[in-house]
C-alpha cells in the first residue's frame, strides 16, 4: 500500500492511477480484507498530491464496493476480492505477413481505381446536409425511403421490373441480406438447396447459420433443375443471370421449372442477382422475379458496380416475409446508416449511377477480349470459356486439366494468384480442369502478363 | 401475339417492352410451345417501330431460351415454359399509421438535437477525401486501424483501460455485437446466462441466433451471482456499471465472483457498457475488464453518446475468439462502411468527442434533476427511485403499484408513452410496481408535462 507511485505525465488522471492502484493491490491479495486504508490527508501528504484528489479516488473505490467507508472510523478494505490469480498479462501478437502476387486473378473485385472518388465524396457532403433528425436516431430497419424510390426506378429503366418501393428492403450488402433470409427460412429443419459449385463464401455465410443444405449439381447452363424434384426443400439459392462461377445463363424452360417447383413445394427462390449488369454479349437477362414475384427474394448488391465498401445492397420481398425480416434485421444489426443511402440515392437520381455503369462496361468488355486474346495467344485452342457473356469473371476448362494443390503452389510461387473452379465446388473432383479468372480489377498489362505467367508454370 | 402496343413515352425501352410482352403470353399460355413468331420484319411493321428495335427484342428471347431460332427457319415458342397460373398480382399494402404521443419516455435515446450534424458533416466530408483506394475495397473485418487506435487513447483517458488496437473489433453497433457473440459461444447446446430483468432487445438479439438462456436474477446492486454457480454456461451477459433496467453497479465483491466463476468454468463474461459515460454521483465506473482482459467480452457503443444512426460499437475480444470473429463478420456483413469509422476517429482524435460528453452529461444532468423534482412535487413520499446515478433513464417504484396493461392502455390514450420494469422481465410479475423513464431526449418541459400525465392517469 505504502509503495503507491503516480505518473504525473501520464494521460490517465492521478485520481483515477491511485485508484487502479489500490485496486490491483487488492485483487492481488497485497490489501486483504479488513485493512484498514490510510487516512486520506496521511495518504496525500505521501504520495504529494492534493487531499482533494486521494478523495475522489477513494469515493470510486467506494461506490464500486472495493473499500467500505463509516463515518468517523477508517476506511477498509471490503471482503471476497481476491482473485485466485495475479491480473493476467497480455499474450503478445504476432503480424501475419500477406503474400505478395505479381497478378491477382481473384474474383467479384470492380476496379475502384475507376470510381469517380471525389463525385461520391460531393454527394456524400450535399446529402448528409439533408438529413433530417430523425435519420440520425433508430430510423427504419427497411431503408431510406428516397434509396429504395430510386432503386425502383432503376430496376424499371434498366430491367423492365416493375417493383414498388415497399418491397425493397436495403441491407448492408448481399451477404448481409442472404444471411438474413438463411435465419428466416433455414430453421426448423427446412433445407435450403444450393448449386454445385457455389461461391465458397456464400456457402459459408447459408452453413454459419446452421442451416442444412441441398447441393444440385450444375451444368453449362447452370443448375440442373430435374435434379431438385428429387428433394423437398424450403427456399433454392440460384444465380439464374451468371452462374457463379461457372458462368451459364438459365434457360427460360428451367426457370419456368424452378417457379413450378417453387409453386409446388411452398418454397422461395432465392434469386442472386450479383453482376448482370455487366453483359457483353446481347441484352441483360431478366430477372427470375419478373416471372413469379411472390416466390422469388431476388438480390442485387452496388459492391460489384460501385464499390464492395460502399455495404448496400436490397432484397425484393414477397409480402409475407416482410414483417419477419424487419423484426430479425431489428435484432441483428438494426438498419444500415442513412450516409451511403442518401449518397447513393442521389448517384441514382442524378443517372450518375448509370453513366458509371455504361463506362465500366465498355471498360471491362475491353478487358474481357483481352483476356480471351491472350488466353489464344498462349494457349491456342487446348481450352475452352465458360460463361464469358457478362461480369467480372471467366472459367475456362483444359481438357486435359488436372489442377490440383501442387499447381497452386506453382502459382503462388511465380507471383499468380488464381483458384480452381473446384475450389468452388462442394463435391469436390468434377471441376478439377477448370481454372476461374478474374479479370474486371486487372489492367489489360496485368491480365497479359497474368496469362504469360500461367502459361510457363504450366509448361512445367 | 397480333396485340401488341409499345408505349412510346415509357421509361421501359421499346425493345423491352416488346419482349416483355411476347414473354408474358409465353408464360400465360396465349402462345404454346412450337409456335412460330412473325418475322422481325413483319411485326416491326405491324407495330411501327423499326426493325433493329424488334430483332434486338428477339435476341433477348433467344438469349434467354424462350424461343428457339434457326438459320432461315421462323423463331418459334421453346417447350416447357407455360405457369400454371397467369402472372400473379401483387396484394395492395396496408399503411400502418403510427399512434402520436404527447410525451414519450423511451428509454436509450440521446437528444438528436444537441448533436454538432454540421460538425460531423465537416469530418466527414475531411476524412472521406484521405480515404485510401483499398479501403474502397474488402478492407477488413476488425475495422479501420484509424479508429481503433483512436478508441484506445479514449479508453485510456477516460476509462484507465489499457487496451491494444489490436483487441478491438468495430461492429455494427452493439447489437451486431452481441448477435455475433451469441452466434461464436452460443451454439452446440452452451447457454448464456442473462439478467432478469434485461433489455427486451438484447434478449431477442441473444435468442434470435437460437442459444438457449439461463435467467440470472437482479437486486438493487445487479445480477445476484450466488445464484450463477447453481448453473453451467458458456457465457454471463451482464451490464455491471448501470445495469439494465433497474440500474444497479454491481458491487465488487460480485465482480470478483464473476471472474471467479468465468475462471472455474471456462466460460465468458460479456459487459455490455452502453451508457457508463453519463454518471452524474461520483466517477465513471471501472470496466469488469480491467479485471480479467482474457475473460471479459467488452462491448462499447457510440449510439448513445453520438447518435444511433452512426451504427458502430466495438468490443474488446480475449485472443483466443478474435480469429472466430472475424470469420464469422465476414460472412455475416463482411465489415461496417470506411466513412463514419474515419469521421469517428477524427472526432475522438481532436477531442470533439471528449467535448460533447461532457456538454451531453451536463444536460442530462439537468434534466435528470427536473425529473426527480417533478416527480417529487406530483408523488412526494410515494415512490423511490432506481438507479438514477448513470445513463439516460432512471426506474421508480411505487410501494403499492401494480401497474397492468389497462394502466398502460390509460397511458396510451393520455399521449403518454412509458413501460413498466416488467416489460423487460423474463420470469414476468416480479417488477409490476415499477416504471421505466428515459429522459435524456426530452426537455424539460416535456418531462414536466410527462409527469403530469402520469400522476393524473395514477390518480383515476
Amino acid at each position: 500500500m505504502y509503495s503507491i507511485q503516480v505518473q504525473r505525465k501520464s494521460a490517465i488522471p492521478i485520481k483515477r492511477q491511485i485508484y487502479q492502484k489500490i485496486r490491483d493491490q487488492i485483487f492481488t491479495g497485497v490489501l486483504t480484507a479488513g485493512v484498514a486504508l490510510p487516512s486520506t490527508r496521511e495518504l496525500a501528504e505521501q504520495i504529494k498530491v492534493s487531499r482533494n484528489t486521494v478523495c475522489e479516488a477513494y469515493e470510486m473505490l467506494i461506490a464500486e464496493g472495493f473499500v467500505l467507508h463509516r463515518q468517523g472510523a477508517p476506511t477498509r478494505i471490503a471482503e471476497g476480492l481476491q482473485l485466485e490469480t495475479a491480473l493476467e498479462k497480455k499474450i503478445e501478437i504476432k503480424v501475419r505477413k500477406k503474400p505478395h502476387y505479381i497478378v491477382d486473378f481473384q474474383t467479384g473485385r470492380p476496379d475502384l481505381k475507376r470510381f469517380p472518388q471525389y463525385l461520391w465524396q460531393q454527394m456524400m457532403h450535399k446529402t448528409t446536409a439533408t438529413l433530417q433528425l430523425d435519420d440520425f436516431g433508430y430510423s427504419n430497419p427497411q431503408g431510406l425511403i428516397t434509396l429504395r424510390s430510386e432503386i425502383s426506378a432503376w430496376l424499371l429503366r434498366s430491367k423492365g421490373l416493375s417493383v414498388q418501393e415497399q418491397d425493397i428492403f436495403i441491407s448492408s450488402g448481399a451477404t448481409q441480406a442472404l444471411h438474413l433470409i438463411s435465419n428466416l427460412l433455414g430453421g426448423h429443419g427446412n433445407k435450403i438447396a444450393i448449386e454445385d459449385p457455389c461461391n465458397q463464401g456464400v456457402l459459408k455465410t447459408i452453413l454459419n447459420t446452421g442451416c442444412s443444405i441441398e447441393p444440385i449439381p450444375v451444368d453449362e447452363h447452370g443448375i440442373q433443375t430435374e435434379l431438385l424434384n428429387k428433394t423437398k426443400v424450403r427456399a433454392v439459392y440460384t444465380t439464374p443471370s451468371h452462374q457463379f462461377p461457372l458462368g451459364g445463363i438459365l434457360p427460360a424452360v428451367r426457370r419456368a421449372a424452378l417457379v413450378r417447383y417453387a409453386k409446388a413445394n411452398e418454397a422461395y427462390l432465392v434469386e442472386d442477382d450479383y453482376d448482370s449488369e455487366f453483359r457483353y454479349l446481347g441484352d441483360p437477362i431478366a430477372p427470375l422475379y419478373a416471372m413469379a414475384p411472390n416466390k422469388v427474394i431476388y438480390i442485387g448488391t452496388f459492391s460489384k458496380t460501385l464499390f464492395p465498401a460502399i455495404r448496400i445492397g436490397y432484397v425484393i420481398l414477397p409480402q409475407e416475409l416482410q414483417a419477419d425480416w424487419c423484426e430479425l434485421r431489428l435484432h441483428t444489426d438494426v438498419q444500415n446508416t442513412p450516409f451511403e443511402q442518401a449518397a447513393l440515392a442521389e448517384f441514382l437520381r442524378t443517372r450518375k449511377f448509370d453513366r458509371h455503369i455504361r463506362s465500366m462496361k465498355k471498360l471491362y468488355g475491353e478487358r474481357r477480349t483481352v483476356l480471351l486474346e491472350a488466353l489464344k495467344f498462349h494457349f491456342a485452342d487446348t481450352w475452352r470459356s465458360w460463361g464469358d457473356a457478362a461480369g467480372l469473371h471467366l472459367a475456362i476448362e483444359f481438357q486435359k486439366g488436372n489442377f490440383d494443390s501442387d499447381f497452386f503452389g506453382r502459382c503462388k510461387r511465380n507471383g499468380l494468384k488464381i483458384t480452381s473452379v473446384d475450389y468452388h465446388g462442394i463435391q469436390k473432383g468434377r471441376h478439377l480442369n477448370k481454372l476461374l479468372l478474374g479479370y474486371g480489377h486487372l489492367e489489360p498489362e496485368e491480365i497479359q502478363k497474368g496469362i504469360g505467367i500461367l502459361h510457363s508454370v504450366m509448361k512445367k
